[in-house]
């Protein structure tokens, strides 16, 4: 981390090089959430290498990662036994001209876990997923309508993107909306919908950016799965943020609620490109007659990564490993903000945390917090859900904790 | 290949036994294009290993491999170079919280290879690179219709899967229809789309299944461009399918036609999950509007697998040594269907082959000569084009003209 206090010229810098050399070649020199234009100052675009819970930029940089590249890295970078598992399986072969074994045994694997799944197909993006979801849904029930939460994420395809560019209206033509946590909206929805309700298709929690996380209550999930009961339409849980992170069953088991259908992907294989779908024998048959594949969703090396995640998020815990790592981050995070006398909100599963300032509607509270902490080496995000791994161990949060307390005096310096 | 000769028990091969497994927890077994229902008799579901040329089934048996695993394997199975430059990548990093500087070097290759491209743009599914593309191409013109040629395959999302099931008509509202080849029909479409066309969509040569292949005329792919000069639509090329197969630069390059966008995917990374998107100056702020990203897009080692991949298919020029070898497969099928008496048709690029019978309209001809062939060690396809790599050889090529010379006689057997 010595490297952290050479002052680097700005223009000289590997990131600043390579930002050039995109800008000519790639528009906008990087797309979608990746695009370090929507992060803070100083904030790194190229990354060389990672480990374990720290990441390391092209100017050789290190930092503390709680973004676990947007969520995909649960057991920490290049896990060895994951990665022990990919490479024996591409010894062997990965996409080839039909799945291997490792296909049947990973659907065995999710059916074995997941309560609500008696099946699995795989593919590769969240999106590939979420779209398949609802594409079985309306094969199975015959409809049209899918109601989704204002503000979700659900990909970036044209029927879900978060942007309108290049979308056409009809792209959206069978989306109806209700407010997350809000029953009355919910129904309101479903009254609209009328005899043309195929789904409800909603987040393991409200995980929108720049607001304050929020779980769901018992009565919204109890309502979402008393609706699809009552008009046999598909209850659709988006898992490809939260799979693996709140419960390894699936994040509504705790709340006494079961989908028809879920839709994984991210942390599913350890940063293995990998989606899944569960779903229960209701919506078997619709998943039989729908068309959707994909060149590379028989590859067998992301499934073999995916069986040995699945394997020690289940054997080890990890949902409880990374929630009480992320309630010391938070606990730390209330103190030293006691400390400093600034009022801030942390929300949201502590294993998926987010930290907002108070009076903060421009986030330049945010951002310069998260700025100097970045510069003593902890990699935070000010609006997006945060990500923790199983390799976060205590003297890991500590010494973001420290990074922290930078931030904190940075942004008493702005006023 | 010994292996092949034991009388193995239908219920009792591996393959038999991971089938009844698959039954239970993936829907219908397998899903899309890779379910074996579609295939012949005794083709295998599950495989266990490739390398080179030759693919091996869970129950030992070796082929030929005239599928390259639908199309992505381009140098053969495990490219040794391939192999190592991903390696070297994945040591130190693959899915990061942004991408590498392999990133900028691999759109750098794109833009130095492919003359109609001033940028390039990431994905991992060929679907995701044509979606994008339309994407791009409506947010550029800030219209709505797109031009696709009836039958071709683009991807199976709602906007372009070939089933309807779950698809809504909202999904398809502003396709419309043109037959490949075909200018008179082309034209009509246009004007059908009046002052709302946004893009024509077209695959480098006509490869839909189950009816011979049809290559573009000159004048036909003039048209097309000429139509999107004057109405300043978008002409997209899926090359998801021929990239780097007919020619490096682009397929359409021979025919003297450069696209504004094209889609690539498949061969592009020898069988590391990738596509592309390319595209010219023109378009360059349209793809920087549109928000298309994904989990998993910024993988390194997909594309340190790409890099390689396409250097050593610049370098060795790939293209001609499939086609010479595509070549010498077809001369040697139209001798031997001499020999039995038996009327074939061969169409497509050498490189990309397909054979049909005379008077088949149950392709029952072609299933049993596939059964017979892969029985004797050679994996041919009867009715979707096939693929060759260069791992193809002289001595493979007539080694599976050996096994073509069972299927020919298999089919003389039917009547």
């Amino acid at each position: 981390m010595t490297r952290q206090a050479m002052a680097l010229s700005e223009t000289q810098t590997a990131d600043a090089m390579l930002r050039a050399r995109a800008q000519r070649v790639v528009p906008g020199g990087m797309w979608g959430h990746l695009n370090a234009a929507r992060l803070p100052e100083g904030y790194p675009q190229f990354f060389a290498s990672a480990e374990g819970c720290r990441v390391r930029d092209v100017d050789g940089r290190e930092y503390i990662d709680f973004m676990c590249s947007w969520g995909p890295v649960l057991l920490g970078h290049k896990h060895p036994e994951v990665q022990a598992a990919a490479e024996a399986q591409a010894a062997l072969g990965d996409c080839l001209n039909g799945p291997g074994e490792v296909m049947v045994e990973l659907a065995e694997d999710f059916v074995a876990m997941v309560p609500h799944a008696d099946w699995a197909m795989f593919q590769k993006n969240g999106g590939d997923a979420t779209t398949a979801c609802v594409t079985i849904a309306r094969a199975g029930t015959g409809r049209r309508k899918v109601l989704v939460a204002k503000g979700s994420y659900h990909g970036a395809l044209p029927w879900c993107s978060p942007s309108v560019a290049g979308v056409t209206s009809e792209d959206r033509a069978h989306l109806l909306h209700f407010e997350y946590n809000d029953i009355a909206s919910l129904q309101a929805a479903v009254a609209e919908a009328g005899k043309d309700l195929a789904a409800i298709l909603v987040t393991g929690f409200r995980h929108d950016i720049a607001r304050d996380l929020e779980m769901p209550t018992r009565e919204f999930a109890a309502a979402a799965r008393a609706v699809c009961d009552a008009t046999d339409a598909a209850l659709i849980l988006d898992e490809v943020r939260t799979g693996l992170r709140l419960d390894v069953r699936g994040s509504w088991e705790a709340l006494g609620v079961r989908p028809d259908l879920a839709a994984w992907s991210k942390a599913i294989a350890n940063g293995y490109a990998l989606a899944a779908i569960t779903g229960n024998d209701k919506f078997r048959e619709a998943a039989t007659k729908v068309f959707v594949t994909g060149s590379f969703w028989c590859g067998a090396v992301a499934m073999a990564a995916a069986r040995t995640t699945l394997r020690i998020a289940r054997e080890t815990d990890v949902p409880s490993h990374i929630r009480s790592m992320g309630l010391r981050l938070r606990e730390g995070l209330t103190s030293l903000a006691n400390q400093h006398g600034i009022a801030i909100r942390q929300s949201g599963p502590p294993q998926m945390p987010l930290m907002l300032f108070d009076a903060d509607p421009e986030v330049k509270k945010g951002r310069a917090f998260c700025s100097a902490a970045l510069r003593h080496g902890a990699f935070f995000h000010p609006v997006h859900n945060m990500f923790l791994s199983s390799a976060h161990q205590a003297a890991d949060i500590d010494a973001a904790l420290e990074a922290a307390s930078h931030g904190f005096k940075a942004v008493r310096a702005l006023s």
